[in-house]
């Protein structure tokens, strides 16, 4: 089986969490909605379990979960909110190095809605660029959107510094802490984030899965964009996918439990990998280096050597080149173009992500596959005349 | 264990679905957007195997599949189509007795978006009044959206002749088919529906997963409602829910194949629980009874006695007062009373729905609890003087 070094866009389910859900995989299959029988209110009880392992994950009581088939679905909700019929009074802003379930619904609704939503830009590391941020929040200001770490480079944002802005204009700052979650240790007291998003499948639970968790004051504030039933308190209908939901809740559990204690672990390895790399191949530059980063999550640009290329020569290691979502795009990743690279950089750049079972041994042949195929791929591109991108 | 008979709520999920989901739980975890390598590209594999099977409930290939969360967003995704910016050129038609996930998101869509979204009523059975909807058809509606069969009745739509009319006028029709998949049989030449929306988890699948099945030229004409990552043509972002996807795929098979041998047996037995109650208990009627019905379905009117409290008093029995998603609302069945029932008849129903796990002797025991039931509440209901609710 060939080495998988792509854990930031999936993660395989956490034994634990597997054995968590059978039980509702098998015989307690109600749907919690049917409130007149055991069974339905048994399904209930399942899901308002991983309703608390769940908030407990932003450390303190008393948020809300709204539970989604993913995180994709939980960032559409929370910036279409300022989307609807009056949107032209309303402004929003956004990271530019968000996931592209915000950028593209603030596209969306900016088109399609006349919602005023601007970016907030970075600076070459990665870094949301504060003097900025504070420049454009004003009274109009109604949400920031924010994420906590990045999915292609694992640079940190500064949540806690940018809480504080936000908060000092009267504005809501929603975290995407997807790739954060059970990465880098939360101290939500500091961070003080009023509405987050987040996913299963990224946590080593069920794919199908995430949810809002935000301050009860914020999610009165929030809309549906999913109608129905009236499940959630009438925020998101459709039958709670209970199995998943209980894995979710595991896995929560686990990754802000003993899954941390693996966390220096996976962080030694990464920095190996950096460090066999620069050694291995020449001109090896990582993307976001003097920024904080997720300690599983490396970004290296290999000058002169195409990462299509390079990927497609090393098929004995599963990376990508950014995220997983737009891996069949022949676009160039928008996060390292907002950090300054130009396109051709951008098209030399792999992430490499690291998970609970990658080994030392697996660290050094990806390395030494890798290092084959950048020799391979710059002596092709080297004997014709021009790329052909 | 008590007597389950609230099949259309939700399903077990198959024993043979579950196997089948299990590689896709285990090893097999890849994101089917992750290209770049072999684990992403057989999980993308996975999901195009149970796409073939989906697309073949219609009974004719050539159609697409778009993959959501379940039938609640598949709906909300086909109305919404119909609701954006210039909404107020845009007319909509849908059944009176149609799931609230079409009726509640075409209201969404009539508040905010100015469409226009009439409903056509149905007579005392419950089927479409096929001359109402002659008369409403003009060349302004672009869509009509009929259920195949009702969820809280079992009564079937004449989709047939609803399609004929429907074409005639140059409209798309759009067909809710959640609760009529193995349970009766499609002749799709005949039925000629454009767009059919269902679930997983009715038809014996994990919960989580549904679809839409479009002709090619319907697709093109709907919309996403969650945008990000571009998974599945641009229609529906989000990582695919691979494990659930599979599933879905396994019960549709078996739905459509030898799940339908099974068919028979719950009829019979639906036509003895309904022998039954009305030889047991005075005064009970059944709702849609001149109708053309599912099998397996049966919604009965216990005159005098409240459905909460009869089924408060028969805990060995799980059933319902209607849907399952409206189960918590204290509302009175929407179905019923377009049917034209009035609320006191409508409060007095029950529903019962059998599945392949149901025996002669569940039938029985139920009969006898909730003959039971409902003298002791007529007993208490006739010493209040007034009603309350």
């Amino acid at each position: 089986m060939a080495v998988y070094l792509d854990y930031n866009a999936t993660t395989p389910i956490d034994p634990r969490v597997l054995e968590a859900m059978m039980p509702a995989l098998e015989e307690q299959f109600g749907n919690p909605a049917s409130t007149t029988h055991e069974r339905g209110r048994m399904a209930a009880d399942l899901a308002d379990m991983a309703r608390d392992q769940i908030s407990s994950i932003l450390g303190r009581s008393g948020h809300d979960v709204i539970f989604t088939s993913g995180a994709t679905e939980a960032n559409n909700m929370v910036i279409s909110t300022y989307g609807l019929e009056n949107s032209r009074f309303h402004e929003i802003l956004v990271g530019a190095t968000e996931h592209k379930s915000i950028l593209e619904t603030a596209n969306h609704m900016r088109r399609e809605f006349g919602l005023t939503a601007r970016t907030v830009p970075v600076d070459s590391n990665g870094v949301t660029d504060l003097v900025q941020l504070e420049k454009m929040l004003s009274d109009n200001v109604e949400l920031v959107s924010i994420m906590a770490a990045n999915s292609e480079t694992g640079v940190i944002q500064p949540i806690e510094h940018i809480a504080k802005l936000v908060h000092g204009h009267g504005a809501l700052l929603h975290c995407d802490v997807t790739q954060a979650v059970g990465k880098i240790p939360f101290d939500a007291n500091k961070m003080d984030i009023d509405i987050a998003t987040m996913s299963s499948h990224k946590i080593y639970g069920p794919k199908g899965c995430g949810a809002i968790v935000a301050t009860r004051e914020a999610r009165r504030q929030l809309k549906p964009i999913i109608f129905g039933g009236g499940q959630e308190n009438n925020m998101r209908s459709g039958t709670l996918n209970v199995p998943a939901i209980v894995g979710f809740g595991r896995a929560c559990e686990i990754a802000i439990g003993d899954g941390l204690d693996d966390v220096p672990r996976q962080r030694a390895l990464r920095d190996d990998l950096e460090k066999q790399m620069i050694a291995s191949i020449d001109d090896v530059t990582v993307n976001g280096v003097d920024a904080e980063r997720l300690p599983n999550t490396s970004n290296m640009r290999i000058g002169g050597a195409l990462a299509d290329a390079v990927i497609v020569n090393s098929p004995g290691v599963e990376i990508s080149t950014g995220s997983a979502c737009s891996s069949s795009a022949m676009e160039p990743s928008h996060v390292l173009l907002a950090m300054g690279l130009d396109r051709t950089a951008a098209d030399e750049s792999i992430r490499m992500s690291l998970g609970r079972q990658t080994t030392q041994d697996e660290i050094d042949l990806a390395v030494s596959e890798i290092a084959m195929a950048a020799k391979f791929v710059r002596k092709k591109e080297s004997e014709i005349p021009e790329r052909m991108v």
